[in-house]
């Protein structure tokens, strides 16, 4: 694959000048609405109004059209009428204006004429190298250089802060950074990016990834103008440890359409963004409170080492409460290891044994009425060996103790790397204790399910994050293969595969296969069968019979010669009944495995992403709890383990009804080896589906028993 | 069951008169909060503020003691200290005073002596007949009469409406009353009901279910003090069609516990309690903005007659935001019927075919620059056959469309039987557009999964309404039994009946067996095998060994004689050597059922609630996947249904794989005949396990193959 490039937005988001085209002095009128923020934010560069009827605007010289201006400008924010959009457009690039943003509306959301306006700016993007914002966007905010290029009402809201926020609508862009502001979480750089029609959303993201200012990404998006980008972007984000959250709607007609579709194509193209989200480490969220919580904790929380939650509360029924949402999710409520619990028990005798979670309104709230206690209560959690995270729960006590306690939690998260959030569910703080609280840097959630979510977006964060340092750490050692060779002999060979052909090119990637061989005669089988051994399994092999329990044409279980002279005529003919024109090159003679346990592994491609690696357990499992899970190449260890893990059946591979733990680790190998061939000869096979692979008890390894490869073409 | 028996609140919540008792000035200590919040609220009865060391409090005559008050007493507010509790509290009951709160802490919460303490509280009540609020509570709100009877500072922000609200947690009630005002939502009654030594959360429910003046009723519980009150209340709240949103922590706990338990045990009560609430129709939420969202909706709208949800918006994302949360609920997004949309696509021709969900702000937004076509829209959705409700959706648009947008909704709205939601993920509306809003009763939600929650519930409530009409319609003809003398014969039993015992007495219920009879030597198997017809099953029949393939005491598929005589040793042989001292009654011969899907069906007792019946498919579906349905006792045909209908693998129940539908009629009737052996003989039976019913192609009817009952003690 040919590295993704990325567009310089430099000249959009830090402009050295700025043209603003179309402007007036109006400020109820979106046209009027340019120039007013750029001057009310104090920006330091040249502003240049240009309006065929105005001289001045604002006490700003007005140029009749942007070729008049004698200076060098950097961007442009276009407020025309849609119809004289491309006019400009293209003496902004006669000008050498290197940015635009298009703030009308008039385009492909609107009608088929629309349609064609935005394929011309499309095309006026890629002859002329202007990168182009919108149309249908009301702009975007450098918020720490003070930068506005659009007309957003947010501009007059938005916190300063270390939040990048990337929305595809500038309708929700508006109406959510509000939200935002109200709980405190600060922007650097906000932007809609609207239709899209040249810069696409994680082209500014991708900018963000890189921004010394952003610490976190919040994106709201709606569908994927190039899937390849979003893939490229999740691992940079991931690389250079810049936490995103994402809202991404579209699970629900996907989901529809996933229900309709049969095991082999059940790479869904949303449930193969929620694989990407779980490979990089992006939250991807329900809802917009829920990407304000998340980004809230993102921005305020160092990533944990572990998922372990320790607890303190005033509250026990809060603890319920939390403890509800969390079934589920990554959480990991630990109690306090055994040295802490002696240590603690004796300086907080009146509560009995102490351990998470700890309820620290217990024992008439003795702790919370001494501010030494409090804070030795908070740090015998903090500070333990078996905690990874601090979830500090508050409800209304009697004042003072609310005061020492939240006092102590303050403390604790200033001297301690860990990351530690509050939960309160009265909504909001009384004012004595938001003053000691705003002393501290933790995030505060006020809805149980926010919370939760944010603290498993933290974990989740923080696993992929020590995962990816342990994965460049591990070489991969290369399959000694010619990859070329191989390519040149797919090009004859028909579009599906054979059973016998599938295997063997599986067996070139050290897939193990059941014993077999193609027999052309009864005779033959029988000289096969006795070398594998009986009990054998009889099946067609021809490329116009892939489905080879609808001919009839497949026998189990074959114990001895006579059998298997039976079986293979009832298979010659029942194959020429169920296809009489079909080539059938011989019958295959294989090996019966009996013991072991069923599941698939696949590959097939994503229309969107590519190349998308399936596994779930056979039979119902799939067929009717569709209980499979996905992930895109190339796959980790570690994300082959998750895939295992994931499917909800996963417990029968583990000791069950009386039968040891399943050979686990050959189907990590397994799924491993598929991803390289997906890599190696992606662009040739479009399908691998092993199915069954049968996984023996641990350390007797797995058989492919069937297998089948689809071509591209 | 006898009926339950509920207090008479009327004291408590409409006293004449009241006593407080330890009331002070000053308003900064609890002790002089209630008189001045009673005076606040201009109670319109006597109080009687009681303090040894006061002649006045705030200018009213004060007493030493409440017995020197020479005029009757409704009820009394306690705020002494802990200790002192008790003995105020035989002067109340010697008074003569009908109601008390006691709003101090100091007991179970506290310590073994406060534990002491409070169950002397309970024995107070119970011996005198006093009903008392509390202890550990911060009291009451009549927000209509202005009675107050507490002092949560709740009371001095809660707006007058139609909720009636119950919260275990004083603390917690405080904490979101402020928030329920926030989003508008009125009450009608508050009540923290603290440790609950006498009144329980349930009796204030009762209460409140009567009332003239609440619409609805939220509760927040965390644990059941009587679950045969919480069984009754849910009854008693549906047959009088008032909704109820409840929020119980908890549900992890049970979570756990449930995961450890096998197939026999899987009715732990949590999952009880989620039972109830979907036969009852209550709105079970996970936090306290969907305890808010759907007490909202419950107050403003009526109930839908169905699930068919037509949707209008502004933003074709958030139509995405809203359906990707609906995935898993009840909501069932519809097209308007053909009649509308021919007539709809001429008044409206901009916008292509009509349909729903219909983009309002799409063809440039014609519809609502023009308040007449905007009507049209709302309308031609609302007036649909094919829709039950209307979800409008509002995001920011240029101003006159918005307004003329909410405009036609709250008209719509107001002409309407059907419940109208508005979701505006923007968070709030502008000033314009909420004066026209305010003008309808439309609740307003800015959260998707809030939204989708309120929308749930209210077509949750709705069907448990119809379906409990139904019931009532539906009477059920007795199965002719003389219930006493089984009774008499169970007496004598075993603890554990055999599988041929436990399957006589489902046959005395109609559950159709298998044909079988028990043999004493191989002649008479063969005997009986021959009357059966071959293939036979060969078990061993012994109360001793109720695990029979633990102890390969069971031998399937046997086809002729030959291999009967054989089997027969063999159980017998090996059931002696499994367990020497068992005593065998015989071999039992048993009809083997080949064909069919096997379900489990089983009773037991919930040490909450009681008889729970249980259904699940059989094998890895409850093994694996623990995908049970449970339901309490007594069952309606429609409970029957759901319960089939709600475990993930009832598709197995369905055309699949080439088989025809299976006997679901079948087996709705077993479940409705359990659940009648479960009323007529729970108090003797505790648990009923037929596993696996063999249920046939539909027509053909369900068998039960195995079957075992254990008794009660």
């Amino acid at each position: 694959m040919k590295p993704v490039e990325y567009p310089n937005l430099g000249p959009l988001f830090r402009p050295k000048s700025i043209a603003i085209i179309g402007a007036t002095e109006d400020p109820k009128r979106i046209a009027g609405l340019p120039l007013k923020y750029a001057l009310d934010h104090g920006y330091r560069g040249k502003i240049f109004p240009v309006n065929p009827s105005r001289d001045l605007v604002r006490g700003l010289k007005c140029y009749h059209n942007v070729l008049d201006i004698p200076e060098e400008v950097d961007a442009a924010v276009i407020v025309v009428p849609a119809e004289t959009v491309l006019d400009v457009l293209e003496q902004c690039a006669q000008k050498g204006i290197k940015a635009a943003v298009i703030g009308v509306s008039g385009f492909a959301e609107l009608d088929e004429d629309g349609r064609k306006r935005q394929d011309r700016i499309t095309e006026i993007a890629k002859q002329t190298g202007m990168r182009i914002c919108g149309p249908n966007t009301n702009g975007l905010l450098n918020v720490h250089e003070s930068i506005s290029l659009g007309y957003s009402f947010a501009q007059e809201v938005v916190l300063p802060g270390r939040l990048g926020y990337v929305s595809q609508s500038g309708a929700l862009l508006s109406a959510t950074v509000p939200r935002f502001t109200n709980r405190g979480v600060g922007m650097s750089y906000f932007v809609g990016a609207g239709n899209q029609a040249d810069l696409e959303v994680f082209d500014y993201v991708r900018y963000l990834i890189d921004d010394k200012n952003t610490d976190a990404i919040a994106v709201y998006v709606e569908g994927f103008n190039n899937p390849q980008k979003f893939m490229d972007v999740a691992r940079l984000a991931l690389e250079r440890r810049k936490p995103i959250a994402m809202l991404k709607v579209g699970r629900s007609e996907m989901a529809a359409k996933a229900a309709k579709s049969h095991t082999g194509s059940l790479a869904g193209s949303d449930a193969v963004v929620d694989a990407i989200c779980k490979q990089k480490g992006i939250a991807r969220v329900n809802d917009f409170d829920e990407l304000m919580a998340v980004s809230s904790a993102f921005l305020k929380c160092r990533s944990p080492k572990g998922n372990r939650v320790g607890v303190i509360s005033s509250s026990g029924g809060a603890i319920g409460m939390v403890a509800d949402c969390a079934m589920g999710t990554d959480l990991n409520f630990t109690d306090v290891s055994s040295e802490v619990k002696e240590e603690a028990t004796k300086v907080l005798p009146w509560y009995g044994e102490f351990r998470s979670p700890f309820d620290i309104a217990g024992a008439g709230s003795k702790a919370t009425q001494d501010i030494g206690l409090a804070r030795a209560a908070v740090n015998y959690l903090l500070s333990d060996v078996n905690i990874d995270i601090l979830l500090a729960i508050i409800t209304p006590m009697d004042r003072r103790g609310t005061q020492n306690y939240i006092q102590a939690i303050v403390e604790a998260s200033k001297a301690s790397e860990k990351p530690v959030v509050l939960f309160s569910p009265m909504g909001s703080l009384r004012e004595e204790e938001a003053e000691i609280f705003a002393k501290g840097d933790i995030p505060m959630f006020t809805d149980s399910v926010e919370c939760v979510k944010a603290l498993d977006a933290l974990i989740k964060f923080g696993r992929a994050v020590k995962r990816h340092e342990e994965t460049q750490k591990f070489t991969e050692s290369p399959i000694p293969m010619n990859i070329e060779k191989i390519k040149e002999v797919l090009k004859t060979s028909s579009k599906v595969l054979s059973e016998n052909e599938s295997k063997e090119l599986l067996s070139l990637y050290g897939i193990p296969m059941t014993k077999e061989a193609i027999a052309k005669s009864p005779e033959e089988a029988a000289q096969i069968a006795s070398q594998i051994g009986y009990p054998v399994v009889l099946k067609v092999d021809s490329f116009d019979i892939p489905h080879k329990t609808d001919a009839d044409a497949i026998k189990l279980n074959i114990s001895n010669q006579a059998e298997l002279t039976n079986a293979y005529h009832e298979i010659i003919g029942n194959s020429k009944r169920y296809a009489p024109d079909a080539k059938i090159r011989g019958v295959l003679v294989q090996e019966m495995v009996k013991e072991g346990r069923e599941v698939i592994v696949g590959m097939s491609h994503d229309p969107q992403f590519g190349p998308v690696i399936m596994f779930g357990l056979g039979g119902i499992f799939v067929e009717v709890f569709n209980d499979v899970s996905l992930r895109i190449v190339p796959l980790t260890r570690a994300d082959a383990e998750d895939m295992m893990k994931e499917v909800k059946g996963y417990k029968i591979l583990e000791a069950f009804r009386g039968k040891p733990e399943a050979d686990v680790e050959g189907i990590i190998d397994i799924l491993l080896k598929v991803s390289r061939m997906a890599i190696d000869l992606g662009d040739v096979i479009s399908e691998i589906d092993i199915n069954p692979l049968m996984v023996l008890d641990k350390g007797k390894g797995v058989k492919a028993v069937d297998a089948l490869i689809v071509l591209r073409n």
